[in-house]
């Protein structure tokens, strides 16, 4: 095995520019004038699988960017393992607030700062690399390995369903590993069981057909951004509870064991308010922060806009108001569901005077996973051999519907071996990965896909 | 009187002619690469006021553009009227909707085509011609006139206070006559004897440092748009009635008299309703649309902004909120103190959770006119005699604010003698003008000041 550590160790100056060159390419997928670096972005991944050694690498057109795949079957008695990972990144916005260019990566104080970084180019690329330094060495591979690589995690992975139903000999695999989530603190490598679901929603209320003189009509004619407030505001209760008819119907309560289980998890509540430059935090009445962010159900608003937005005063009663809101899930929450339920609340709220209109962007479904599964337990250990650190057991709040989609079509689990941080500012402004953590995750994926057949 | 009418009569073609050299200057106050065509059109009605045979005729230079000051004392013990009107005008753009150039105008239909054609060009001019009509035939001018021409209106009329404030012997009469309003309806001539004032507030809402995933941190952390729906939700009740502390006190109730004069006005709600394609008009319980529009104090978001406002779905949790909110006022309700009332209640809306922040644009006051004011009272005989037809009173809903400064530093009331109409397209591309409209202004105009001694 020290082969294959060691070619890590001897290349991994090799293996960051090749990543900063992934990061440079700012494959945006909601940004339709993104097109075609989304493609570039898939071209630079396919040309990597080829050249490290992969079989029947592929880029598969879909109505949207493309989908990759590639394996290395070396014997069919062996565990196979197909990898997860995503090319496409969020869009860079506000992009004035960011230190150094978005998609120039920059290195400060051991991390690389670019969009994409750790969400996913640079997590997903260690299982590319781990790979890599079994075939570039002649090592034989410990397993099976599958890749798939999709270009629309960060619109909803639109193709990606419709594919693997499609192509499920072609993907037919023991387990699925993915690395596109946080441990749960520096230097401590965690396995993420659980994940939230999600529903996002689109509200557009429309008040007169155009924009009226505040002075003129103000008083007489409902304002559609003042309506927008009011039915936000009573979506959810003083207490943080949400207010949807049936929400909460479908949730499984924690049990005592979880709970426990959270208590014992580090969690330095002041630590966590000063990094956020927070007086208080505020959530759901009853729970602690750690279960209100992964264990219980959300609701927020993600983006809020009308009228004026420009310097200075204009007296416009503006025509429309519109919000992005979505909710994270939990089981047993099923996202088409709570969408409905949402939609059904939201025109509820609706006064005659104006037009209330909800749309259901894309959904996931929550996960959780039985802590006894094997596939775990080998990540956890590869974690321990490499972080020198036990492994802890925890849920995130984040999504990753996919996860949902393998159960689902594949029957298979999935193992979530996340080298992010959470301060990583994953989706916001200087977004960035620990190199340390990439040069680490690359071996600890190494060590795992080495430890499997022992634990199967 | 026959004279002055019969003058009018001759040569509305020439005083046509004079109304479209002056819209032929684009005199756009906010566009500083137009000061010289400003300085035209200041130089083309100072040229007038004198060939008309004024006294005194004065371009005074101020920081911005010129003011123009003329009179014609006839008799110490006669009343005085300040005739206000402002020779610039809005930018043309978006130039591309405009049927005609903007600066060409343009006769369709009986009206005229050109920016600055209604407002307030075309309706000042009026009262040129009207002095003219005296002056011209060798009629005694029945009151003294003094005229002030300003060429800053469109930009919030920054050194006219000013100017007021340090000429006010110059400026001394017994009221200020403006034709800068619309008329009810189409010949249906109409007296604005109120206005509302103006309170604009911007409220921030700043929750974490930094955009964050909705995931990771969702439900754990308070969500600042969120939050200002929250705050705007609660500063009005589900009857509209504004729910700030102390907003009410300072209100004149409607007075028998003006809700009677508010009900002798025309008003169809299904065409207003239809014009605006609204299933409802929404506005304070126990107050018609009017009334709502026109007597009664108002909350209006004029814009809001947050998180993500583009295509698709972005699972960002924001960082800050924003909201410009104005509010309408009526007598005897003071701007700023409105304004201190406004970011008391919100701040006191505000959880520990965020940091909200409350800014103050500019305030106008309200105005109304005693219904008993011999100077309004002579108005509406004057149009009756024009237009054949009983003037109404009525009060619009947007701010003058020099209206309310006329009344502060001279002390003197204003008459809003309005010749446009709503269809003018003030502000928007293809602003007119009725050319029939110019004519019975200066006709009205022109009775006015012969009316005038026998009502004070």
């Amino acid at each position: 095995m020290s082969t294959v550590q060691d070619y890590i160790d001897k290349n991994i100056e090799t293996f960051q520019g090749q990543l900063f060159e992934l990061l440079r390419i700012p494959s945006v997928s909601t940004d339709s004038s993104r097109k075609s670096d989304v493609q570039k972005a898939a071209g630079f991944l396919s040309t990597q699988l080829k050249e490290i050694g992969l079989d029947k690498v592929t880029v598969h057109e879909t109505p949207g960017h493309p989908i990759i795949t590639a394996e290395k079957i070396v014997n069919e008695n062996r565990p196979t393992v197909l990898i997860y990972g995503h090319y496409d990144v969020q869009p860079p916005d506000p992009e004035e607030l960011w230190d150094t260019p978005p998609f120039e990566p920059t290195i400060k104080n051991g991390r690389v700062y670019a969009r994409g970084a750790s969400d996913d180019k640079g997590q997903s690329f260690t299982h590319i690399k781990s790979v890599e330094s079994y075939l570039q060495t002649g090592t034989e591979l410990p397993v099976n390995v599958k890749f798939i690589l999709e270009g629309e995690e960060e619109i909803g992975s639109p193709n990606l369903v419709p594919f693997i139903k499609e192509n499920k000999d072609l993907l037919s695999c023991d387990m699925v590993l993915i690395s596109d989530t946080a441990m749960f603190g520096e230097d401590q490598p965690s396995i993420t069981y659980g994940l939230r679901g999600l529903a996002y929603m689109e509200v557009h209320v429309q008040g007169p057909n155009r924009d009226l003189h505040s002075g003129v009509y103000g008083g007489a004619v409902n304002n559609p951004a003042n309506v927008l407030a009011d039915i936000i505001s009573k979506l959810k209760d003083e207490d943080g509870v949400i207010q949807i008819d049936g929400f909460y119907d479908d949730v499984e309560p924690l049990t005592p064991e979880m709970r426990e289980a959270y208590s014992k998890l580090p969690h330095d509540e002041e630590a966590y308010k000063k990094d956020l430059d927070l007086k208080e935090v505020f959530g759901e009445k009853g729970y602690s922060t750690l279960e209100r962010a992964s264990a219980r159900p959300t609701l927020d608003v993600n983006g809020l806009w009308s009228g004026y937005q420009k310097e200075g005063a204009k007296t416009v009663l503006p025509a429309k108001a519109s919000a992005k809101i979505s909710m994270r899930l939990v089981p047993d929450q099923h996202p088409d569901k709570i969408a409905k339920l949402f939609e059904k609340q939201v025109l509820s709220l609706a006064p005659d005077s104006v037009t209330v209109n909800v749309e259901a962007h894309h959904g996931g479904h929550p996960v959780v996973i039985d802590l006894d599964y094997y596939g775990l337990k080998a990540a956890a250990q590869a974690f321990e051999d490499v972080y020198e650190k036990e492994a802890l057991y925890s849920r995130e709040g984040g999504s990753i519907p996919i996860v949902a989609d393998f159960q689902k079509i594949l029957g298979v689990n999935s193992i979530l071996m996340g080298f992010g941080l959470t301060k990583d500012a994953l989706h916001s402004p200087n977004e960035s990965f620990s190199l340390k953590d990439f040069h680490r995750g690359i071996k600890t994926s190494a060590r795992f896909l080495e430890l499997l057949p022992e634990y199967s």
